[in-house]
């Protein structure tokens, strides 16, 4: 008789303080007999940074690790190419286990939905396997939260953006949004910066880095070192106090 | 010697499971000798019922009672008037536990300062009191998760929408948006589903209500009894696959 198939698990670990787990996080991972997680080249990984306390020591770690760690490559390189790759070969390395009868738990930072590399496992397994999705704490509510800023009131319009955008689109998506969060600054600090400046914004607007967790820093945005900003850094812009 | 002024706690429960609460709002839930939920009239209230299994004895239970169960109010009422002194009793009710030395911890469904009725509460006493935010999953992540929806991909935006806004207004949004989510149907629900039909977004919007919850109810857009669409539902349109 053939043993059941593995579960696929995306597990949401949230934005940083191992406390922000959900109760059902971590009862799944303690539950899972491997457990993956996506790691820059000789990085631990701020998802599993955020775990290990909680491992047992029967679990077989699994880590993913990105084969580049820059989108922009040389050609004939196509950073496009070189990760759908990647994300193939993660699927075949989690399908056998799968296969095997073993449930897999993909932890990721924040939650698995929003903006989180399992996603790309979950396009590729979630039609021939179970998938169980375990929604947890996002970045920019652990910012909110750490920063005592509330985010949207009433019937406003939230828009996240990534800073990875023009200046123009950013801009344009700024002025016509209530409450904004922009991710993704990093190198893209000064532009977003300029653009907050230009559109009125910048008094509002609130910075944070590594939001939640131990190394955790606010700086008043314009005090920001361009240099030193890193990629999980954001800034929220938060909606108008309702007068109620 | 005066004892030391309790801390005001906005403490965020998550989106319905019990389990889908965090390790620390856990902790600071059954800490908190005083804790305090919004409430409609005649309800147990969404964020009480998540917790309640959790509650000790010793502590003291504080429904905050809205006044009202509807913006629409005759005149010379007016909702904005009303509903502000609702939350200037609040406050000075939570304000003599804080006073006396007691921290309170204000349950919040989802996370506390996502829409969340907490916001008001901290804006009249976070300046003259420690005030600590414990983020939560909130809704739409809940809905993704259920949903099995990757929401947004790479550098994709994402709009949350209030169900209340206009047909215009929704429509020219959702136009500019990569991917949405749009809270607050309930009686918004016609005009909503007929904006995401005149944006050729009907095919690719998913509807849940009440997710994660017991009752949680998935059905396709188009077969929704407008009749019986609950506020706490909720559509998203996920951002388009991509490639990767």
């Amino acid at each position: 008789m053939m043993a059941p198939r593995g579960r696929l698990i995306g597990l949401g670990v949230g934005p940083g303080d191992p406390e922000l787990i959900t109760v059902k996080a971590l009862r799944l991972l303690r539950e899972s007999p491997v457990v993956a997680y996506f790691v820059a080249k000789g990085k631990k990984g701020n998802a599993f940074g955020i775990i290990e306390g909680h491992l047992q020591q029967a679990q077989t770690l699994m880590p993913l690790v990105y084969p580049v760690t820059t989108e922009a490559l040389p050609a004939p390189m196509s950073y496009e190419r070189v990760i759908s790759e990647f994300y193939d070969r993660c699927s075949a390395d989690l399908a056998a286990h799968l296969d095997a009868g073993r449930d897999v738990a993909v932890i990721c930072e924040g939650d698995p939905m929003f903006y989180g590399s399992y996603m790309y496992l979950h396009d590729r397994l979630a039609n021939h396997y179970d998938a169980e999705v375990i929604p947890g704490v996002c970045s920019m509510l652990g910012g909110a939260s750490v920063l005592g800023a509330p985010l949207v009131y009433r019937n406003q319009s939230l828009s996240v953006l990534s800073g990875v955008l023009s200046a123009e689109e950013l801009k344009r998506k700024l002025q016509d949004a209530d409450a904004a969060v922009i991710m993704k600054l990093g190198r893209n600090l000064p532009k977003v910066r300029q653009v907050l400046i230009e559109t009125g914004l910048a008094d509002r607007a609130l910075y944070v880095e590594r939001a939640t967790m131990v190394n955790q820093k606010i700086v008043p945005l314009a005090e920001v070192d361009p240099m030193s900003s890193p990629y999980f850094s954001l800034i929220i812009v938060p909606g108008e106090r309702w007068q109620g």
